[in-house]
């Protein structure tokens, strides 16, 4: 299969260059349905964010001939390149290769080199292809194909002049190594290096505090937008400006405000800090959990290399597991119950001991729905960090809904085993 | 706070009546820029699905006059429901109440018992309010406000013939409760209850299986269009029609002809049939994992009420927390690798055992991008599921991408509890 490569020739296009503007359009009935969220968005945006692209608009509507041909039609007058995402697999409700003919006035093909592709994917993985999968290799007249190397329905491209169309399968795991390969290359023609974006990720400090502190100071150096983002135990600033300089400059002065409030930069997750970290300070960890019931040690494995440095984790849901793999003491259950700083201060030390890890983290509390009582309220939280020096204990009131009250725990765990990898800072001007 | 009873009054507002349409506009550049998922499309139309009312258009604009004027504006010529998220918080770049009051032609209003309860806000946490939040106390004058419980930004609503406007703030903790408490019973007028959908999810079998195997028996019992959404080891299928009957005969016909492969209904994930399906059995569960780091224990107390069911999990992230904790044989170790079924079946033994569970289920494999070799490439995953009548081990090859195949690998783990802890089928018509 043959990928236009002058499909995204500058020389071609000048009309875009001008003002290049991104819209993407996600199709599929259970975007809207509730059935599933949608990534794309925040997948697309980040990448078209490295080259300095902004995604200037994104909408998502049902299956269906109208509703993808009405506002293909609306981008279409827009103008720009425009991303229509979904609805290009083999099931009767994928529509969008039909849709995309239909608009453009062009006459789907058979093409039997796709079909061939196609029925060679099932047949590697020693199934027989579904009838249904030929629609897949139907190709609107005229219209470049985008290979799909992870599945089975090829993507499609078309441009005249002022405007572009890229159309890609919905499955992420297909559409990410498309756009990284055949997508970007020709968009990078169009990057624009100069304009730059910094996210400083910042924890343990609400969105209006950071703001408090920050804002005077960044308007003096002289951004004028700066863009806030708040989540479960994160606040995200944005600084945006033509000049590295002036960046860099706004990312140090954070970074001297906020001091180790500030636990990364750009998409780095607080897990690939710790890791990061840990790795390079050649330690090893644990966890010990209760109420996150192995959320932390997911998200510490989410991160490639994790094995390196972590051992392994306990989720002790009930007092028996706590006593029996942790060694936590009856008397302090019986004494301060679960959610306390005593049991979880035994919890990270068990955990450290019995893995033999340099540092071990441990949660206890109270994620609700039930649990609670008068003393003890849910999104209570007991952690403990534990290392060669003995075990330090905080207590923390949450969000006292479940999914979110893990999510906080989980991130306030990793914190603190961040806070005991960060190296050690100078105190000079280094600082 | 008065919010205003009569605003979604059906008597007033006939014209919405027929086609009642919603659309949603998210605004904020956090969700263009890559850095948040966007959940409010999938919990704002989940919960209009439980009225009968579709989610016709979502689009997404970054912070900004302009953006979010012009796309309000178009919203507004389509007409209908126009429920509006984010940039009602207290930083520099939260601008959607002024851009509502300026689209609408109202001068905004100092409203002193609003920053009365914003301040209460702060002092009950024992926080100073910073100035910036008030704000949040001002209202477009004439508009309704939607009292906020749990935060400080109050939602805004209006109403003129044929269109409605509902302004909510971004954060989901805030958002949710307010739309259920306060928008919902207005919206539940408008509800088509006569028209349905039911969703049916599968696991086990890929999509165009699903459709090859269904869709002709959906079709003669009469659905017209039937929706199709494959994930991470889950398909769902949708149902949509008018009749009830209908309905139900369709979901019995995909039972029966799926088998057990058909896991749930709705939005009901799989870890909530397994808590439910244990709870029914009054069994205790374990888990013993290595490369899904955790994320089977974390899915499970996800689920309120987890702890009456969930005795607690072992991340045994090397073969010495194997040996150690599960009681795996250093001789299966070596003679078959970590990634074995021999070790899969020992681990989940060792987990039960320990645990005093009834079951307990185990995961074992090769989560990449590092650790695959020649014979045991990144994506294979041994699983074992252990009860009284001793272990089964199966054996799998997933996608080779960390985070999907930590997806699928959870589960296809959490599904072999499902098919232990399903009551026994009679061998007669009742099936």
């Amino acid at each position: 299969m043959k990928v236009a490569k002058e499909l995204f020739d500058p020389e071609k296009s000048g009309a875009i260059l001008e003002g290049m503007r991104v819209e993407l359009i996600t199709t599929g009935s259970e975007l809207l349905l509730g059935q599933v969220v949608n990534s794309h968005p925040g997948y697309l945006s980040s990448r078209l964010a490295t080259m300095g692209l902004d995604l200037a608009r994104q909408t998502a509507v049902p299956d269906g001939q109208e509703a993808i041909g009405q506002v293909l039609g609306e981008a279409w007058g827009r103008g720009g390149v425009i991303i229509v995402t979904g609805g290009l697999g083999p099931t009767s409700d994928d529509i969008t290769r039909e849709v995309v003919a239909g608009f453009l006035g062009k006459p789907l093909e058979d093409r039997p080199e796709i079909e061939k592709k196609i029925l060679g994917y099932f047949e590697k993985r020693g199934l027989v292809a579904p009838e249904s999968v030929k629609a897949q290799a139907k190709v609107p007249r005229g219209m470049e194909v985008i290979p799909n190397d992870g599945g089975t329905a090829p993507g499609l491209f078309w441009e005249e002049k002022g405007k572009m169309l890229v159309v890609l399968p919905g499955p992420p795991r297909e559409l990410a190594p498309m756009f990284e390969k055949y997508v970007e290359p020709r968009l990078r023609s169009y990057a624009r290096p100069a304009e730059g974006m910094r996210v400083v990720r910042v924890t343990g400090i609400g969105e209006s505090a950071v703001q408090e502190r920050c804002e005077g100071e960044l308007r003096r150096l002289g951004f004028s937008a700066v863009g806030y983002c708040a989540r479960p135990g994160q606040v995200d600033v944005r600084l945006r400006g033509a000049e590295v300089k002036l960046l860099e400059a706004g990312v140090k002065r954070l970074r001297e405000i906020l001091g180790a409030a500030v636990y990364g930069e750009g998409t780095e997750t607080m897990e690939e800090v710790v890791v990061r970290l840990a790795r390079g300070a050649g330690v090893k960890l644990a966890t010990a959990e209760s109420c996150t019931g192995g959320l932390v040690a997911s998200r510490i494995t989410d991160v490639a290399g994790a094995s390196e440095v972590f051992l392994g984790g306990w989720v002790t849901y009930s007092n028996e597991a706590k006593m029996r793999d942790l060694g936590v003491s009856a008397e302090s259950l019986a004494q301060y119950g679960a959610v306390s700083g005593a049991v979880a201060g035994e919890m990270a030390m068990g955990a450290r001991r019995r893995a033999g890890a340099d540092w071990a983290v441990s949660v206890t509390g109270i994620a609700g729905p039930g649990g609670g009582n008068a003393n003890k309220s849910v999104g209570l939280v007991y952690l403990g960090i534990a290392g060669s020096e003995g075990v330090e204990t905080i207590e923390k009131k949450l969000v006292p809904e479940r999914k979110v009250f893990k999510a906080m725990a989980s991130q306030v765990a990793l914190d603190l085993l961040r806070n005991k990898l960060l190296p050690q800072l100078l105190p000079t001007s280094e600082v």
